[in-house]
Protein backbone atom coordinates (compact mmCIF):
# COMPACT_ATOMS: atom_id res chain seq x y z
CA UNK A 1 0.00 0.00 0.00
CA UNK A 2 0.88 3.64 -0.59
CA UNK A 3 1.03 5.78 2.42
CA UNK A 4 -2.13 7.54 3.21
CA UNK A 5 -0.85 10.88 2.50
CA UNK A 6 0.33 9.86 -1.26
CA UNK A 7 -3.34 10.94 -2.29
CA UNK A 8 -5.99 13.56 -0.49
CA UNK A 9 -9.55 13.22 -1.21
CA UNK A 10 -11.03 16.74 -2.09
CA UNK A 11 -15.04 18.00 -3.26
CA UNK A 12 -15.55 18.16 -6.76
CA UNK A 13 -18.17 19.61 -9.27
CA UNK A 14 -18.06 16.44 -12.25
CA UNK A 15 -20.18 18.32 -15.39
CA UNK A 16 -20.97 15.43 -18.52
CA UNK A 17 -22.21 16.56 -21.89
CA UNK A 18 -25.63 16.96 -21.12
CA UNK A 19 -23.52 19.72 -18.44
CA UNK A 20 -25.39 18.28 -15.48
CA UNK A 21 -23.47 18.45 -12.31
CA UNK A 22 -22.80 16.05 -9.74
CA UNK A 23 -21.24 16.70 -6.43
CA UNK A 24 -19.02 14.03 -5.35
CA UNK A 25 -15.50 13.43 -3.76
CA UNK A 26 -12.35 12.68 -5.82
CA UNK A 27 -9.20 11.06 -5.16
CA UNK A 28 -5.91 13.37 -6.45
CA UNK A 29 -2.16 12.86 -6.06
CA UNK A 30 -0.22 14.68 -3.14
CA UNK A 31 2.16 17.20 -4.10
CA UNK A 32 4.71 18.78 -1.10
CA UNK A 33 7.80 20.57 -1.43
CA UNK A 34 10.71 17.94 0.29
CA UNK A 35 13.97 20.02 1.67
CA UNK A 36 16.84 17.81 0.87
CA UNK A 37 19.61 18.72 3.24
CA UNK A 38 23.13 17.24 3.98
CA UNK A 39 25.26 17.00 6.78
CA UNK A 40 28.86 15.92 6.90
CA UNK A 41 32.25 16.66 7.72
CA UNK A 42 32.97 16.49 11.25
CA UNK A 43 30.64 14.40 12.80
CA UNK A 44 30.76 16.42 16.73
CA UNK A 45 29.96 19.48 14.51
CA UNK A 46 28.53 18.67 11.34
CA UNK A 47 28.59 20.96 8.36
CA UNK A 48 24.56 20.90 7.32
CA UNK A 49 23.90 22.14 3.79
CA UNK A 50 20.63 22.10 1.98
CA UNK A 51 20.85 21.07 -1.57
CA UNK A 52 17.47 20.96 -2.93
CA UNK A 53 13.84 21.60 -2.99
CA UNK A 54 11.51 19.07 -4.99
CA UNK A 55 7.71 19.15 -5.41
CA UNK A 56 6.98 15.51 -5.22
CA UNK A 57 4.07 13.20 -4.03
CA UNK A 58 4.74 11.88 -0.35
CA UNK A 59 6.26 8.67 0.30
CA UNK A 60 9.61 7.33 0.06
CA UNK A 61 11.70 10.21 1.25
CA UNK A 62 14.41 8.47 1.54
CA UNK A 63 14.66 6.78 -1.37
CA UNK A 64 13.98 10.23 -3.01
CA UNK A 65 16.68 11.42 -1.24
CA UNK A 66 19.07 9.22 -1.94
CA UNK A 67 18.15 8.41 -5.33
CA UNK A 68 18.59 12.22 -6.23
CA UNK A 69 22.01 12.81 -4.39
CA UNK A 70 22.98 9.79 -6.84
CA UNK A 71 21.57 10.58 -9.76
CA UNK A 72 23.16 14.17 -9.47
CA UNK A 73 26.80 12.81 -8.67
CA UNK A 74 26.61 14.23 -5.17
CA UNK A 75 27.51 10.99 -3.75
CA UNK A 76 29.41 7.85 -5.66
CA UNK A 77 27.80 4.75 -3.56
CA UNK A 78 25.36 3.68 -0.69
CA UNK A 79 28.32 3.39 1.62
CA UNK A 80 28.53 7.17 1.83
CA UNK A 81 25.01 7.30 3.82
CA UNK A 82 25.50 6.43 7.15
CA UNK A 83 21.63 7.76 8.34
CA UNK A 84 18.82 9.40 6.88
CA UNK A 85 15.93 10.52 8.60
CA UNK A 86 13.49 13.27 8.15
CA UNK A 87 14.96 16.46 9.93
CA UNK A 88 13.11 18.46 12.95
CA UNK A 89 13.30 21.77 12.37
CA UNK A 90 11.49 25.26 14.42
CA UNK A 91 9.20 25.50 11.68
CA UNK A 92 6.70 22.74 12.90
CA UNK A 93 4.48 22.66 10.04
CA UNK A 94 7.53 22.02 7.97
CA UNK A 95 8.82 18.55 9.90
CA UNK A 96 7.45 16.52 7.46
CA UNK A 97 8.65 17.60 4.59
CA UNK A 98 12.71 17.45 5.42
CA UNK A 99 14.77 14.97 4.54
CA UNK A 100 18.65 14.87 5.80
CA UNK A 101 21.05 12.45 4.60
CA UNK A 102 24.27 11.91 6.92
CA UNK A 103 27.01 11.13 4.96
CA UNK A 104 29.87 8.34 6.36
CA UNK A 105 32.60 10.38 8.61
CA UNK A 106 35.39 11.16 5.37
CA UNK A 107 32.60 11.26 2.59
CA UNK A 108 32.57 14.83 0.88
CA UNK A 109 29.69 15.79 -1.56
CA UNK A 110 30.75 16.68 -4.67
CA UNK A 111 28.75 19.51 -4.82
CA UNK A 112 30.55 22.03 -6.90
CA UNK A 113 31.24 18.80 -9.64
CA UNK A 114 27.49 17.40 -9.80
CA UNK A 115 26.30 16.70 -13.21
CA UNK A 116 23.15 19.72 -13.06
CA UNK A 117 22.87 22.33 -11.07
CA UNK A 118 20.02 22.19 -9.33
CA UNK A 119 17.08 24.15 -6.90
CA UNK A 120 18.79 25.88 -3.99
CA UNK A 121 16.81 27.54 -1.45
CA UNK A 122 17.69 29.85 1.35
CA UNK A 123 15.31 29.79 3.39
CA UNK A 124 12.78 27.44 5.55
CA UNK A 125 9.95 28.65 3.07
CA UNK A 126 8.97 24.79 2.35
CA UNK A 127 6.01 24.09 3.82
CA UNK A 128 2.92 24.26 1.12
CA UNK A 129 1.19 27.57 2.97
CA UNK A 130 4.77 29.13 3.41
CA UNK A 131 4.79 28.77 -0.50
CA UNK A 132 1.27 30.36 -0.88
CA UNK A 133 2.18 32.72 2.08
CA UNK A 134 4.85 34.18 -0.50
CA UNK A 135 2.49 34.59 -3.57
CA UNK A 136 0.60 36.68 -1.98
CA UNK A 137 3.50 38.94 -0.90
CA UNK A 138 4.71 39.08 -4.78
CA UNK A 139 1.83 38.92 -6.76
CA UNK A 140 0.35 41.86 -8.35
CA UNK A 141 -2.84 41.29 -8.55
CA UNK A 142 -4.93 40.22 -5.72
CA UNK A 143 -7.68 37.24 -6.18
CA UNK A 144 -10.96 38.43 -7.19
CA UNK A 145 -13.65 38.71 -4.96
CA UNK A 146 -17.03 36.60 -4.89
CA UNK A 147 -19.02 40.09 -6.62
CA UNK A 148 -16.78 40.24 -9.71
CA UNK A 149 -17.54 36.66 -10.70
CA UNK A 150 -17.66 36.09 -14.32
CA UNK A 151 -19.67 32.66 -15.66
CA UNK A 152 -19.35 30.51 -18.82
CA UNK A 153 -21.27 28.50 -20.09
CA UNK A 154 -19.96 24.82 -19.78
CA UNK A 155 -20.75 23.62 -23.58
CA UNK A 156 -17.61 26.50 -24.15
CA UNK A 157 -15.27 24.37 -22.46
CA UNK A 158 -16.09 21.44 -24.18
CA UNK A 159 -14.76 22.76 -27.32
CA UNK A 160 -11.22 23.96 -26.01
CA UNK A 161 -9.29 21.28 -26.14
CA UNK A 162 -10.32 20.54 -30.38
CA UNK A 163 -9.46 24.08 -30.65
CA UNK A 164 -5.92 23.92 -28.64
CA UNK A 165 -5.53 20.92 -30.94
CA UNK A 166 -5.96 22.78 -34.43
CA UNK A 167 -3.25 25.42 -33.99
CA UNK A 168 -0.70 23.01 -32.15
CA UNK A 169 1.71 22.79 -34.71
CA UNK A 170 4.71 21.04 -32.72
CA UNK A 171 2.88 18.65 -30.84
CA UNK A 172 1.22 16.97 -34.02
CA UNK A 173 4.08 15.91 -35.25
CA UNK A 174 6.32 14.90 -32.24
CA UNK A 175 3.77 13.95 -29.33
CA UNK A 176 6.40 15.52 -26.93
CA UNK A 177 5.39 18.77 -26.22
CA UNK A 178 2.98 20.87 -23.50
CA UNK A 179 1.13 23.72 -24.30
CA UNK A 180 -0.62 26.40 -22.95
CA UNK A 181 -3.74 28.42 -24.76
CA UNK A 182 -5.38 32.00 -23.62
CA UNK A 183 -8.98 31.85 -24.59
CA UNK A 184 -11.77 34.47 -24.15
CA UNK A 185 -14.92 34.38 -22.69
CA UNK A 186 -16.57 33.71 -26.06
CA UNK A 187 -14.39 30.35 -26.41
CA UNK A 188 -11.52 32.60 -29.56
CA UNK A 189 -8.05 30.88 -29.06
CA UNK A 190 -6.19 34.48 -28.54
CA UNK A 191 -2.46 33.22 -27.99
CA UNK A 192 -0.72 29.54 -27.52
CA UNK A 193 2.67 28.44 -26.65
CA UNK A 194 4.44 25.12 -26.56
CA UNK A 195 7.29 23.27 -24.84
CA UNK A 196 9.00 20.40 -23.36
CA UNK A 197 8.79 21.96 -19.99
CA UNK A 198 4.81 22.67 -19.15
CA UNK A 199 6.29 25.56 -17.02
CA UNK A 200 8.15 27.32 -19.76
CA UNK A 201 4.89 27.12 -22.46
CA UNK A 202 3.66 29.00 -19.80
CA UNK A 203 6.13 31.48 -19.34
CA UNK A 204 6.31 31.77 -23.00
CA UNK A 205 2.58 32.46 -22.92
CA UNK A 206 2.29 34.71 -19.77
CA UNK A 207 5.19 36.73 -21.14
CA UNK A 208 4.00 37.15 -24.36
CA UNK A 209 0.53 38.04 -22.60
CA UNK A 210 2.40 40.78 -20.53
CA UNK A 211 4.45 42.18 -23.27
CA UNK A 212 1.11 42.60 -25.37
CA UNK A 213 -0.38 44.11 -21.99
CA UNK A 214 -2.88 42.23 -21.37
CA UNK A 215 -2.67 41.67 -17.60
CA UNK A 216 -4.49 40.79 -15.27
CA UNK A 217 -6.19 37.81 -17.33
CA UNK A 218 -9.36 38.11 -15.55
CA UNK A 219 -11.62 37.36 -18.27
CA UNK A 220 -9.58 34.72 -19.96
CA UNK A 221 -9.93 30.99 -20.00
CA UNK A 222 -6.19 29.60 -19.67
CA UNK A 223 -5.99 25.70 -21.01
CA UNK A 224 -3.09 23.17 -20.19
CA UNK A 225 -2.47 20.34 -22.71
CA UNK A 226 -1.57 18.06 -19.64
CA UNK A 227 -1.99 18.38 -15.73
CA UNK A 228 -2.42 20.96 -13.01
CA UNK A 229 0.54 21.08 -10.94
CA UNK A 230 1.32 23.67 -8.30
CA UNK A 231 3.78 25.47 -10.37
CA UNK A 232 0.94 26.45 -12.94
CA UNK A 233 -1.27 27.15 -11.02
CA UNK A 234 1.21 29.56 -9.27
CA UNK A 235 2.04 31.40 -12.36
CA UNK A 236 -1.53 31.65 -13.14
CA UNK A 237 -1.99 33.55 -10.31
CA UNK A 238 0.78 36.10 -10.56
CA UNK A 239 -0.74 36.61 -13.72
CA UNK A 240 -4.23 37.32 -12.36
CA UNK A 241 -5.95 34.59 -14.13
CA UNK A 242 -8.95 33.53 -12.58
CA UNK A 243 -10.15 30.20 -14.91
CA UNK A 244 -8.09 27.41 -15.83
CA UNK A 245 -8.73 24.82 -17.58
CA UNK A 246 -6.51 21.28 -17.85
CA UNK A 247 -6.98 18.23 -19.76
CA UNK A 248 -5.43 16.51 -17.27
CA UNK A 249 -5.41 15.84 -13.48
CA UNK A 250 -4.64 18.34 -11.01
CA UNK A 251 -2.81 17.72 -7.98
CA UNK A 252 -3.73 18.58 -3.99
CA UNK A 253 -1.46 21.32 -4.09
CA UNK A 254 -2.45 23.12 -7.23
CA UNK A 255 -6.31 22.79 -5.65
CA UNK A 256 -5.08 24.30 -2.50
CA UNK A 257 -3.32 27.48 -4.30
CA UNK A 258 -6.49 27.91 -6.53
CA UNK A 259 -8.84 27.98 -3.59
CA UNK A 260 -6.76 30.52 -2.04
CA UNK A 261 -6.60 32.52 -5.38
CA UNK A 262 -9.86 32.03 -6.21
CA UNK A 263 -9.31 30.12 -9.42
CA UNK A 264 -11.78 28.22 -11.13
CA UNK A 265 -9.75 25.47 -11.96
CA UNK A 266 -10.99 22.53 -14.76
CA UNK A 267 -9.56 18.96 -15.01
CA UNK A 268 -10.05 16.14 -16.89
CA UNK A 269 -11.30 18.50 -19.46
CA UNK A 270 -11.93 15.85 -22.49
CA UNK A 271 -14.61 13.31 -23.66
CA UNK A 272 -17.26 15.98 -23.13
CA UNK A 273 -16.70 16.08 -19.28
CA UNK A 274 -15.07 17.61 -16.77
CA UNK A 275 -14.78 17.88 -13.07
CA UNK A 276 -14.17 21.18 -10.82
CA UNK A 277 -12.37 21.55 -8.45
CA UNK A 278 -12.62 25.16 -7.00
CA UNK A 279 -15.28 27.95 -7.70
CA UNK A 280 -17.84 26.50 -9.74
CA UNK A 281 -20.32 29.24 -9.66
CA UNK A 282 -17.79 30.72 -12.83
CA UNK A 283 -19.51 27.58 -14.77
CA UNK A 284 -22.65 28.70 -16.01
CA UNK A 285 -24.58 24.94 -15.23
CA UNK A 286 -28.28 23.55 -15.27
CA UNK B 1 5.12 28.53 -38.24
CA UNK B 2 7.62 27.32 -35.52
CA UNK B 3 10.88 28.11 -35.43
CA UNK B 4 13.12 24.87 -37.10
CA UNK B 5 14.79 24.43 -34.30
CA UNK B 6 12.21 23.79 -32.22
CA UNK B 7 11.88 19.99 -33.56
CA UNK B 8 14.74 17.97 -34.42
CA UNK B 9 14.47 15.03 -37.21
CA UNK B 10 16.64 11.86 -35.75
CA UNK B 11 16.41 7.94 -37.50
CA UNK B 12 14.42 5.82 -35.91
CA UNK B 13 13.44 1.87 -36.38
CA UNK B 14 10.37 1.33 -35.73
CA UNK B 15 8.80 -1.99 -34.71
CA UNK B 16 5.32 -3.24 -35.20
CA UNK B 17 3.36 -5.95 -33.29
CA UNK B 18 4.84 -8.78 -35.32
CA UNK B 19 8.03 -7.49 -34.81
CA UNK B 20 8.94 -6.33 -37.89
CA UNK B 21 11.05 -3.33 -38.33
CA UNK B 22 11.09 -0.24 -40.69
CA UNK B 23 13.71 2.41 -40.82
CA UNK B 24 12.71 5.66 -41.14
CA UNK B 25 12.88 9.59 -39.79
CA UNK B 26 10.94 10.84 -37.25
CA UNK B 27 10.57 14.45 -35.69
CA UNK B 28 11.25 15.22 -32.01
CA UNK B 29 10.34 17.67 -29.66
CA UNK B 30 13.75 20.17 -29.69
CA UNK B 31 14.92 20.06 -25.88
CA UNK B 32 17.64 22.67 -25.51
CA UNK B 33 19.03 24.41 -22.23
CA UNK B 34 18.55 28.33 -21.39
CA UNK B 35 20.35 30.56 -19.20
CA UNK B 36 18.83 33.57 -17.90
CA UNK B 37 20.38 36.42 -16.77
CA UNK B 38 19.83 39.55 -15.56
CA UNK B 39 21.38 42.81 -15.95
CA UNK B 40 20.79 45.74 -13.77
CA UNK B 41 21.87 48.55 -11.66
CA UNK B 42 24.60 51.16 -13.41
CA UNK B 43 23.23 51.56 -17.19
CA UNK B 44 27.28 52.12 -17.74
CA UNK B 45 28.45 49.62 -15.46
CA UNK B 46 25.61 47.33 -14.95
CA UNK B 47 25.55 44.00 -12.52
CA UNK B 48 24.66 41.00 -14.36
CA UNK B 49 23.06 38.27 -12.87
CA UNK B 50 22.56 34.44 -13.92
CA UNK B 51 19.35 33.90 -12.02
CA UNK B 52 17.73 30.33 -13.96
CA UNK B 53 19.04 27.66 -16.29
CA UNK B 54 15.68 25.60 -17.65
CA UNK B 55 15.30 23.11 -19.79
CA UNK B 56 12.88 24.67 -23.00
CA UNK B 57 12.33 23.75 -26.27
CA UNK B 58 13.89 26.82 -28.32
CA UNK B 59 11.48 29.51 -29.55
CA UNK B 60 9.68 32.43 -28.38
CA UNK B 61 13.11 33.03 -25.59
CA UNK B 62 12.50 36.14 -24.73
CA UNK B 63 8.70 35.61 -24.04
CA UNK B 64 9.97 33.10 -22.60
CA UNK B 65 12.80 34.70 -19.91
CA UNK B 66 10.19 37.75 -19.45
CA UNK B 67 7.49 35.27 -18.58
CA UNK B 68 9.84 33.71 -15.83
CA UNK B 69 10.72 36.63 -14.36
CA UNK B 70 7.20 38.17 -14.22
CA UNK B 71 5.48 34.56 -12.79
CA UNK B 72 8.05 34.47 -10.07
CA UNK B 73 7.80 37.79 -8.88
CA UNK B 74 11.26 39.19 -9.73
CA UNK B 75 9.31 41.92 -12.10
CA UNK B 76 6.84 43.32 -11.35
CA UNK B 77 5.44 45.01 -15.02
CA UNK B 78 6.41 44.71 -18.22
CA UNK B 79 7.86 48.36 -18.02
CA UNK B 80 10.90 47.12 -15.69
CA UNK B 81 12.58 45.46 -19.12
CA UNK B 82 14.25 48.01 -21.74
CA UNK B 83 16.01 45.33 -23.52
CA UNK B 84 15.97 41.16 -23.99
CA UNK B 85 19.03 39.84 -26.41
CA UNK B 86 20.74 36.48 -26.60
CA UNK B 87 23.78 37.46 -24.91
CA UNK B 88 27.20 37.01 -26.31
CA UNK B 89 29.50 34.93 -24.08
CA UNK B 90 32.86 33.71 -24.21
CA UNK B 91 31.46 30.18 -24.72
CA UNK B 92 30.43 29.94 -27.99
CA UNK B 93 28.08 27.02 -28.54
CA UNK B 94 26.72 28.48 -25.19
CA UNK B 95 25.62 31.86 -27.86
CA UNK B 96 21.86 31.21 -28.49
CA UNK B 97 20.98 29.32 -24.82
CA UNK B 98 21.58 32.60 -23.22
CA UNK B 99 19.61 35.34 -23.25
CA UNK B 100 19.91 38.43 -20.94
CA UNK B 101 17.36 41.07 -20.10
CA UNK B 102 18.66 44.30 -19.24
CA UNK B 103 15.66 46.19 -16.82
CA UNK B 104 15.11 49.83 -16.79
CA UNK B 105 17.45 52.37 -14.38
CA UNK B 106 15.66 52.49 -10.97
CA UNK B 107 14.39 49.05 -11.10
CA UNK B 108 15.69 46.52 -8.98
CA UNK B 109 14.60 42.71 -9.10
CA UNK B 110 13.25 41.07 -6.42
CA UNK B 111 15.17 38.14 -6.42
CA UNK B 112 15.36 37.46 -2.51
CA UNK B 113 10.94 37.67 -2.12
CA UNK B 114 10.71 35.97 -5.34
CA UNK B 115 7.35 33.35 -5.30
CA UNK B 116 9.63 30.63 -5.47
CA UNK B 117 13.34 29.62 -5.37
CA UNK B 118 14.62 28.49 -8.74
CA UNK B 119 17.27 26.79 -10.93
CA UNK B 120 20.87 28.42 -9.93
CA UNK B 121 24.32 27.81 -12.01
CA UNK B 122 27.56 28.96 -11.08
CA UNK B 123 29.21 28.57 -14.43
CA UNK B 124 28.46 27.90 -18.01
CA UNK B 125 27.57 24.86 -18.36
CA UNK B 126 24.86 25.21 -20.27
CA UNK B 127 25.25 23.45 -23.88
CA UNK B 128 23.42 20.32 -24.38
CA UNK B 129 27.29 18.93 -24.93
CA UNK B 130 28.72 20.97 -21.59
CA UNK B 131 25.63 19.29 -19.67
CA UNK B 132 26.78 15.90 -21.22
CA UNK B 133 30.29 16.11 -20.56
CA UNK B 134 29.80 16.88 -16.86
CA UNK B 135 27.81 13.70 -16.88
CA UNK B 136 30.94 11.86 -18.16
CA UNK B 137 32.55 13.41 -15.75
CA UNK B 138 30.69 12.32 -12.75
CA UNK B 139 28.82 9.11 -13.50
CA UNK B 140 30.59 5.82 -11.48
CA UNK B 141 29.55 4.07 -14.58
CA UNK B 142 30.92 4.16 -18.17
CA UNK B 143 28.98 3.44 -21.13
CA UNK B 144 28.71 -0.23 -22.04
CA UNK B 145 31.18 -1.51 -24.79
CA UNK B 146 29.23 -2.86 -27.92
CA UNK B 147 30.98 -6.48 -27.30
CA UNK B 148 28.77 -6.47 -23.97
CA UNK B 149 25.54 -5.92 -25.55
CA UNK B 150 22.35 -7.73 -24.78
CA UNK B 151 19.34 -8.61 -26.34
CA UNK B 152 15.70 -8.50 -25.49
CA UNK B 153 12.59 -10.02 -27.86
CA UNK B 154 10.36 -7.00 -29.42
CA UNK B 155 7.11 -9.00 -27.89
CA UNK B 156 8.62 -8.54 -24.46
CA UNK B 157 8.66 -4.48 -24.22
CA UNK B 158 5.03 -4.95 -25.96
CA UNK B 159 3.66 -6.18 -22.42
CA UNK B 160 5.73 -3.86 -20.06
CA UNK B 161 3.29 -1.08 -19.84
CA UNK B 162 0.23 -3.04 -18.72
CA UNK B 163 2.64 -4.84 -16.11
CA UNK B 164 2.99 -1.44 -14.94
CA UNK B 165 -0.74 -0.62 -15.02
CA UNK B 166 -1.09 -3.83 -12.72
CA UNK B 167 0.87 -2.56 -10.45
CA UNK B 168 0.33 1.36 -10.25
CA UNK B 169 -1.90 2.04 -7.52
CA UNK B 170 -2.11 5.94 -7.11
CA UNK B 171 -2.08 6.83 -10.81
CA UNK B 172 -5.95 4.33 -10.76
CA UNK B 173 -6.99 6.17 -8.98
CA UNK B 174 -5.69 10.31 -9.32
CA UNK B 175 -4.95 9.97 -12.60
CA UNK B 176 -2.01 12.38 -11.82
CA UNK B 177 1.00 10.48 -11.70
CA UNK B 178 4.29 9.60 -13.33
CA UNK B 179 5.65 6.07 -12.88
CA UNK B 180 8.97 4.68 -13.05
CA UNK B 181 8.95 0.74 -13.16
CA UNK B 182 12.32 -1.22 -13.38
CA UNK B 183 12.23 -5.00 -15.18
CA UNK B 184 14.53 -7.52 -15.43
CA UNK B 185 15.54 -9.03 -19.00
CA UNK B 186 12.82 -11.58 -18.17
CA UNK B 187 10.27 -8.92 -18.33
CA UNK B 188 9.35 -9.54 -14.46
CA UNK B 189 8.78 -6.09 -12.64
CA UNK B 190 11.61 -5.50 -9.68
CA UNK B 191 11.05 -2.18 -8.70
CA UNK B 192 7.88 0.52 -9.08
CA UNK B 193 7.86 4.32 -8.54
CA UNK B 194 5.11 7.03 -8.33
CA UNK B 195 5.52 10.69 -7.96
CA UNK B 196 3.70 13.87 -9.31
CA UNK B 197 6.97 15.03 -10.47
CA UNK B 198 8.51 12.18 -13.46
CA UNK B 199 12.42 12.81 -12.41
CA UNK B 200 11.18 11.97 -8.59
CA UNK B 201 9.72 8.94 -9.57
CA UNK B 202 12.82 8.10 -11.02
CA UNK B 203 15.08 9.36 -8.05
CA UNK B 204 13.29 7.18 -5.84
CA UNK B 205 13.26 4.22 -7.83
CA UNK B 206 17.27 4.50 -8.12
CA UNK B 207 17.69 5.47 -4.30
CA UNK B 208 15.97 2.18 -3.72
CA UNK B 209 17.60 0.35 -6.20
CA UNK B 210 21.18 1.87 -4.74
CA UNK B 211 20.68 0.62 -1.13
CA UNK B 212 19.31 -2.58 -2.26
CA UNK B 213 22.67 -2.69 -3.81
CA UNK B 214 21.43 -3.59 -7.53
CA UNK B 215 23.41 -1.10 -9.52
CA UNK B 216 24.77 -0.95 -11.81
CA UNK B 217 21.13 -1.89 -13.68
CA UNK B 218 22.95 -2.90 -16.81
CA UNK B 219 20.66 -6.29 -17.19
CA UNK B 220 17.72 -4.45 -16.60
CA UNK B 221 15.09 -2.31 -18.08
CA UNK B 222 13.60 0.72 -16.95
CA UNK B 223 9.73 1.93 -18.13
CA UNK B 224 8.93 5.48 -17.80
CA UNK B 225 5.01 6.27 -17.91
CA UNK B 226 5.45 9.54 -19.58
CA UNK B 227 7.70 11.35 -22.06
CA UNK B 228 11.90 11.25 -21.84
CA UNK B 229 13.50 14.41 -21.02
CA UNK B 230 16.72 14.54 -21.15
CA UNK B 231 16.76 14.98 -16.87
CA UNK B 232 15.68 11.31 -16.85
CA UNK B 233 18.03 10.06 -19.63
CA UNK B 234 20.71 11.59 -17.47
CA UNK B 235 19.86 9.86 -14.08
CA UNK B 236 19.17 6.32 -15.85
CA UNK B 237 22.91 7.33 -17.61
CA UNK B 238 24.09 7.81 -13.82
CA UNK B 239 22.48 4.30 -12.27
CA UNK B 240 23.77 2.47 -15.34
CA UNK B 241 20.81 1.82 -17.11
CA UNK B 242 21.64 0.13 -20.55
CA UNK B 243 17.94 -0.48 -21.71
CA UNK B 244 14.69 2.83 -21.21
CA UNK B 245 11.49 2.48 -22.87
CA UNK B 246 9.04 5.42 -22.58
CA UNK B 247 5.74 4.78 -23.06
CA UNK B 248 5.84 8.96 -24.55
CA UNK B 249 7.91 10.97 -26.79
CA UNK B 250 11.67 11.24 -26.64
CA UNK B 251 13.24 14.78 -26.11
CA UNK B 252 16.11 15.57 -28.66
CA UNK B 253 18.43 15.80 -26.08
CA UNK B 254 17.39 12.85 -24.36
CA UNK B 255 18.25 10.79 -27.90
CA UNK B 256 21.65 13.11 -27.82
CA UNK B 257 22.18 11.81 -24.39
CA UNK B 258 21.24 8.60 -24.56
CA UNK B 259 23.54 7.75 -27.78
CA UNK B 260 26.30 9.46 -26.24
CA UNK B 261 26.15 6.50 -23.52
CA UNK B 262 25.18 4.04 -25.69
CA UNK B 263 21.67 3.28 -23.95
CA UNK B 264 18.84 1.74 -25.70
CA UNK B 265 16.41 4.27 -25.54
CA UNK B 266 12.36 3.61 -27.05
CA UNK B 267 9.84 5.89 -27.22
CA UNK B 268 6.25 5.49 -28.11
CA UNK B 269 5.87 2.31 -26.29
CA UNK B 270 1.79 1.65 -26.66
CA UNK B 271 -0.72 -0.13 -28.74
CA UNK B 272 1.49 -3.04 -29.59
CA UNK B 273 4.43 -0.69 -31.74
CA UNK B 274 7.69 0.61 -30.50
CA UNK B 275 10.21 2.98 -31.84
CA UNK B 276 13.80 2.50 -30.78
CA UNK B 277 15.90 5.91 -31.29
CA UNK B 278 19.39 4.42 -30.43
CA UNK B 279 21.13 1.73 -30.01
CA UNK B 280 18.66 -0.66 -31.59
CA UNK B 281 21.21 -3.60 -31.57
CA UNK B 282 19.65 -4.96 -27.81
CA UNK B 283 16.48 -5.40 -29.96
CA UNK B 284 16.17 -8.73 -31.23
CA UNK B 285 13.93 -8.53 -34.09
CA UNK B 286 13.42 -10.35 -37.38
Amino acid sequence: MMPLDAVHTVPVTKIDAAAHRTETDDVLAAEEPLEIRLAFGQPSHPQVQNVAVTMRTPGNDAELATGFLFTEGIIQQAADIIDCHQALFACAENRENTVQIDLAPGVNPNLQKAARNFYTTSSCGVCGKSSIDAIHTVSSYQPEKGAALITVDPALFHQLPERLRVHQQIFATTGGLHASALFNLQGELLLMREDVGRHNALDKLIGAALQSELLPLNRHILLLSGRASFELIQKAAMAGISIVAAVGAPSSLAVQLAQEFNITLIGFLRNQRFNIYTVPQRVAVI
